[in-house]
């Protein structure tokens, strides 16, 4: 079995820790490593192969993930753009059909969040072992509130469960809902949160991305006709900027006529897409009234904030209630932990400001 | 003309920027200079001969003092401890007395703010003059809202102007007032919120400690005996620190039966208790939505923010409003403008938390 790991997102929902050359998936967010190492951690009890561990990165971040992930034995594959879910996902199987065409990949998110990563693996196993016979399938998480902010599946009919996994076929995939709809979907019962998490063989997904989008596999093989030669380089700087920028949930999930399967799994999955969300996760100490602290804190008086420090300074707090104070060298970020959705503006801003030091 | 500009508090209130070893009075809090050079530049215009200023500070301060008022030729006066304004004025009156006993003697708060110096100018010369008299005189503020955590001087009679000013006998001292009792204040027109300032010659002041406070004066005394020879510094640290700790309105004010003159002036005066009040004074660039600004800040979506960092690093602001943020390279402080009067209860907090460090 492989894995894909995704690691090329930009983020910048948890400025100012996060920056160009340091997105999300680098930072130590949800745990004491960074969300990349929880995720390849996570699937170590799973993996049998450890080099069947691909990470693929943004080539700006190639060298911080050598250095993150050596030792454990991962191979990394380096974009030279960033051009979606789609184009990554097509290059790593094109790599992969070079090893193994028929073995199942599983392709998963590097910055995303799982409680139960027992029950999570499990799932996963489930997922490939469903992969093998030229299914897609896809893992879907157990909604726990009428969240918004998340795109879900409706579930088909059950199908025969695997390896002790409940499985569905896909009814539907629906981008994110209001409120109201997302109410109805998880008080339904027949609604998962859609996690970006997919698994199927290097052969199933080339045959249906061939199908789904031609000029995009096209592309695709020109690259792969030039993997293990010198031109490898040269071509892929060439000829990946050129590929459609599409998601592969939008270029083949939707689309595919073969049978989609789903994998239900309550392992407590988040996406982690804000500082509220990093708050409601409740990582680093608590106190008493709510406030969350990494890095030295002083409240006096206030409760339900978070606060990051990782320059050694103290946080004083006094009267103030659902803050994210997030403090690093450069720059300090004091925003609304319920309008941390909109901290991904400050990069842009900073930019338009010539000060692209900080972004 | 003598001028005692007090310069001995240790100031909690503006913590994190003030510390024990910076207090409020050393910092720009208000103005490109600190608090005391601030002071100083306000009495320039009717100090004729600079050595007629002096700077009375605790010892921890003196070398900081020093620097700070080099080449103004003005005077510094030690205290080994700090024992409240009633024996530091004694012992500026021992000084001068040596020099001229029948001179006008101002004594001033060295962290106040006043927004017309001109007029404040022409106040205080009008109380030296009349304090030649053997009068003590006070300047009061005109009140422009009730506030409460002033005291207040309520005006007696009225006397002859001095080159000017009006001025007014005393009725009495009145300690803070609820907010109630500071609005009738306030609309009755009678009443003056008491600055601290005041005037006198040394032989008057001695006099009235003298017979309000013997004890104290015999201390004082002791130490005076001992100036110009070189026991001073042994004295003066073996006597002061067994002085009575009083105020000058509590030991000598409400307690004199010579006449008080207060002269009134509205000369925009404020005592810069808290965060708060640096906000309303205004200083800073301010934005179209109530932003002030020292240093370096991006707000979204915020309001009314007091911002100050001396660290050069980027404030971010989202969603917040009526916040005082205030950086330092060690302390970080984020406070509810409205609380601010709390921030004095940080360096204690940080004491019992063995961070003295910090403090």
């Amino acid at each position: 079995m492989f894995f894909v790991i995704m690691a090329g997102g930009t983020g910048t929902r948890f400025w100012p820790e996060s920056r160009e050359k340091l997105p999300k998936q680098f930072l130590n967010i949800t745990g004491s490593r960074t969300m990349l190492e929880e995720t390849l951690a996570r699937i170590g009890p799973i993996l049998d192969d450890r080099s069947h561990a691909i990470v693929a990165v943004n080539c700006a971040h190639e060298q911080l993930t050598r250095e993150l992930t050596s030792g454990t034995g991962c191979r990394v594959l380096t974009e030279p753009v960033g051009r979606n879910t789609a184009a990554c996902i097509g290059l790593a199987a094109m790599h992969i059909r070079l090893i193994d065409a028929d073995q199942p990949i599983l392709v998963l998110p590097s910055d995303h969040f799982i409680a139960r990563p027992g029950e999570f693996a499990a799932v996963l196993r489930a997922a490939g072992e469903a992969a093998r016979d030229q299914a897609i399938v896809t893992i879907g998480a157990t909604p726990t509130r009428p969240e918004s902010g998340y795109g879900y599946i409706e579930l088909g009919e059950s199908v025969d469960a695997v390896a002790g996994s409940p499985a569905f076929k896909v009814r539907r995939f629906v981008e994110k809902p209001d409120v109201e709809t997302a109410s109805r979907f998880l008080a339904s019962g027949n609604y998962l949160w859609n996690c970006g998490m997919f698994g199927f063989t290097a052969r199933t997904i080339l045959s249906e991305i061939k199908s789904c989008k031609p000029e995009l596999f096209a592309g695709l093989e020109r690259i792969s006709a030039a993997i293990g030669t010198p031109r490898y380089q040269a071509v892929l700087d060439e000829t990946y900027p050129t590929l459609e920028s599409v998601s592969i949930d939008y270029a083949v999930m939707e689309k595919t006529r073969i049978p989609l399967l789903v994998f239900p799994g309550d392992f407590g999955w988040s996406d982690v897409g804000s500082w509220q969300a990093v708050y409601e996760l409740g990582y680093g100490s608590q106190d008493e009234v709510g406030n969350q602290v990494t890095g030295q804190a002083l409240p006096l008086d206030a409760k339900n904030n978070l606060i990051r420090s990782t320059t050694g300074r103290l946080v004083a707090l006094l009267g103030v209630e659902g803050l994210a104070i997030v403090d690093t060298p450069d720059a300090l970020l004091v925003t609304r932990l319920d309008r941390s959705q909109d901290v991904k503006k400050f990069p842009g801003l900073l930019k338009s400001g010539n000060r692209d030091d900080l972004v």
